[in-house]
């Protein structure tokens, strides 16, 4: 039961599509990830997902339209859903999403796949 | 899939101590709330809580010691915990739990307690 800063947990590392986990509750974990550039299209079979941005501005494809998000706003992206998060410049982000869920879904191939994720 | 903004939805509404639930995913609920002065002693049962500070100073009394919360900070209550919000001033705070918590927990005779809850 920690004071956690999300602005110090984002300060601590400073790669990008590698998310940390900053806080587990219920089931679901609270993430910070620092992202740039075009992510990878995928869905996530079992999972909602929720992207909160704390910095900069990120694009939401969706296969039929876009959401932009600035800081302060945020988006879920339900289960079976095709998406891809771009960064045009670096952007900052919380996610919200159960333990389970892997950041590229079932595009299971893409080099930033990342299964094991640090808790910081 | 729509962009929510969380100042936009705080500055919807003035009262304090009723959280309106802004999204769902995994059977989970994002909430806002406005605060103001002291809450009631309660744990919940079955539920974690996420309480992320967006604007103002919050202060959590546990039984052995007070945490304080500025923006950007969170803090998990896991359950079973007790607790007390505590706000001096107005503070405007987000939420993640899941869809079943209830405001006050085990303290049910609160007159501020709400079982029914805004989507906004």
């Amino acid at each position: 039961m920690e004071r956690i800063n999300v602005a110090e947990k984002l300060a601590s590392f400073g790669d990008h599509w590698n998310p940390r986990v900053i806080a587990e509750l219920n089931g679901q974990h609270v993430k910070v990830a620092r992202l740039l550039g075009a992510f990878t299209w995928h869905h996530h079979e079992h999972e909602d997902e929720l992207f909160l941005v704390v910095r900069g501005v990120l694009t939401m494809e969706l296969r039929d339209r876009t959401v932009t998000l600035g800081p302060g706003e945020m988006i879920v992206i339900p289960r079976g859903v095709e998406h891809r998060p771009v960064a045009e410049q670096e952007v900052e982000v919380l996610l919200f999403e159960p333990a389970t869920t892997v950041n590229t879904g079932n595009a299971t191939t893409d080099p930033r796949t990342r299964r094991e994720l640090a808790r910081i």
